[in-house]
């Protein structure tokens, strides 16, 4: 079937408009921009693009779909405080339905808000996040979250689970989803056991996914236990010469920077969680200009509160201008880039993030006829990264498959999610 | 007419759900919280609360209407040449027309995220705003942009101008309009001339609002011309025995805290447009330790990019805490009350800002059935801080008006308004 869309603006991968469309076949797109219209195209279906912005779906490269129930728990705390009388004690309650509530919750919530693909760390039911994945029609990289804790038995026991599901699931659902190797973090994960965790991404050929750096306290603690800092250890171990994305990374120096850059090695800036947990800033604009691969994630609902890349680009567009006291610093279109195409490529998926033929259809129908995108001249970067709002997307589609539609949900049924997840939350603390 | 809302969540000066309603009569909330029901209560008009959240309206402590429609023009430019090639270029293109579609865009965006109160300084269209205002329903305290360029005779023909409009229209509009004296800046007004404002500002007993300290060239200019601190400099004076608000303060010391404490001297809060400019970022939590009385605001849309109060209050929330790396850093609720109550006790509306009877009717009405805010149990504080969108905004009422009703505005024509400002637009740079 081929579907052409005309009568819209095409968002380029610089983040210019052109007016014009796409079409669409067997999910790939073959056409986009000028010149596509039912005058000079054949079609089998035509969708009035009514003058929407289409832009490439956001790429969420960071986040627990598994404890989105605990949006909004126990705020405000120290993070050892909220770790141990929050996190860890309302996880251990987590069974089965609240986990897979949860992930309802999270796909609905990225989906609404224009995120077609994420990748996903976590440690309870994540066959279950594959299965769900799939049936929704989203793109995601998924990996079993690994602590170290529990000597070398439960080492294995993790390892096991790891490899079974990337062999269950790796460019499963049409390729939509793909796996990784997920230590938690150096500090929950002893050096023979990142080793182990690398042994097995290199064996099944998949991206490495940790934690690191995210606070001051952990690069302290670590260097004192091992003498490093984490990405040194790292680095030392080898870990780098792997295919390997980092989150978080706030806690580095210009050393560190040229080490993930000279290794090609990737960063997740998560900047409303690491805002929120008071862990910092990471210095993004640094790290790209020492040519570090970026790109953008939200994090749990834990520590955010929202699951909306929206929200993420704006705070990641005006907080390192703040820090650095410097308005050139981390420009729109950069952060455009860091929201689509960054994504895409560190989460392997090098056949989406950008609407041009050849690529797989997945982008989104933003609706610019708005107070807060008005006056709506040749601005549209700036309007994307500063003024843009999830509520304005109104359409999604992922491997050309439309996921949503006028804003109503197509796989996915709202209104049995948010009742469910009401439900099951209340199981918690 | 006496007007009964019920079935409603009714929000707490301290962030707190209670189950029940308001009623109101004659602009005036005589009853508010729990027990208001239609079995127990008379009334001539019945609204179904329908499990929304009640909250009183956002107030924008400072911002610049006239200038609405350079939203997204010249981004991410050096302060210097942003001001000499995007702002002061396109402001002198200005014309009646161009100010009066800005005034109307900006006012139908605050209305429209829930904001019922605001502050304006612009230099241009002053008047026209106060009419508007008076129009659309809508709260402000209004006053005439000035600055000290030109000599004594420029700025004897704008102190004039400003008592003239705090003659027409101050208390006016059923007190919803107040007015101030504004002269922009200690950068751009020499001290004889903000002598000369604070003895009108005294004379008509008005607040004094304006700029200071925003930048730290600022300050370090200001130092080498006066030999002291803008802050000082003001103090010394004797500004700060008037009502003064001022906007920004991001580069002031310990010191400076004190003498703002000891005055009463407000600040307003504007972390998106001091981020966005590279100015920084303000030590409010150290103010607020200090005793400073603060509240938020979004400045203009050339610096911002939005009039969008619930995006202000989640960078509030969020830069602090990763600033200072304290994620117990400006709670939530503090936040909350910032845009809120904070904001009309500095704006000089008292009778407005906590949802309670003897109170004017100055609230809206929110959504909490979405996604981004479930699960939806005890954690209104903080779902209002982090996770609220400004498009779960469905009513607006100012002093018992309704004005906008399930999305609608009543008293704007938004689709006049964003086509008229497209159009206007279009004779800027
Ligand atoms: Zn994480
Ligand atoms: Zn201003």
């Amino acid at each position: 079937m081929k579907t052409l869309i005309d009568n819209g603006l095409i968002m380029s991968a610089e983040g210019k408009l052109t007016a014009g469309g796409i079409i669409m076949e067997g999910g790939t797109i073959t056409r986009a921009g000028s010149g596509v219209s039912r005058e000079t195209e054949d079609y089998d279906e035509h969708i009035d693009g009514k003058g929407r912005w289409f832009l490439p779906g956001f790429v969420n490269t960071h986040g627990h779909a598994g404890s989105t129930l605990l949006r909004g728990a126990g705020e405000e705390l120290p993070l050892r405080q909220w770790l141990e009388q929050v996190m860890w004690p309302n996880e251990q309650k987590l069974d089965r339905d609240m986990v897979s509530a949860a992930q309802d919750l999270a796909l609905a919530e990225m989906l609404r808000s224009g995120t077609t693909a994420f990748l996903d760390m976590y440690h309870l039911g994540i066959h279950d996040l594959a299965e769900k994945t799939s049936a929704s029609g989203m793109r995601a990289v998924l990996g079993r979250g690994m602590i170290g804790f529990g000597g070398e038995a439960g080492w294995q026991e993790r390892l096991d689970a790891s490899a079974d599901f990337i062999d269950s699931w790796h460019e499963a659902a049409e390729g939509r989803i793909r796996t990784a190797v997920m230590p938690h973090a150096p500090y929950t994960c002893p050096p023979a056991f990142m080793e182990k965790a690398a042994s097995l991404a290199v064996e099944k050929g998949v991206l490495f996914h940790t934690h690191c750096a995210e606070t001051r306290q952990e690069c302290r603690d670590h260097r004192r236990e091992h003498g490093l800092h984490p990405v040194d250890h790292l680095h030392q171990l080898g870990i780098f010469q792997l295919d390997v994305l980092l989150a978080h990374a706030v806690h580095i120096t210009e050393a560190h920077m040229q080490i993930l850059a000279d290794t090609g090695t990737g960063v997740s800036h998560n900047p409303s969680s690491n805002a929120k947990l008071g862990s910092g800033t990471a210095p993004i604009p640094e790290m790209m200009k020492a040519g570090v691969r970026t790109a953008l994630g939200t994090d749990s609902t834990a520590s955010n509160n929202t699951l909306d890349m929206v929200e993420e680009m704006r705070l990641a567009a005006l907080i390192h201008k703040g820090r650095l006291e410097d308005p050139e610093a981390l420009p729109a279109a950069d952060v455009f880039r860091m929201a689509t195409s960054g994504g895409s490529e560190l989460l392997g998926f090098h056949q989406t993030g950008v609407i041009q033929a050849g690529m797989e259809a997945d982008f989104i129908a933003v609706n610019p006829h708005s107070l807060h995108l008005t006056p709506n001249l040749d601005r549209a970067a700036a309007h994307t990264a500063y003024s843009l709002k999830s509520s304005d997307v109104e359409d999604v589609w992922v491997q050309g498959r439309r996921l949503m539609k006028n804003k109503e949900l197509v796989t996915l049924d709202e209104e049995r999610i948010r009742f469910n997840a009401d439900k099951q939350a209340a199981k918690l603390l």
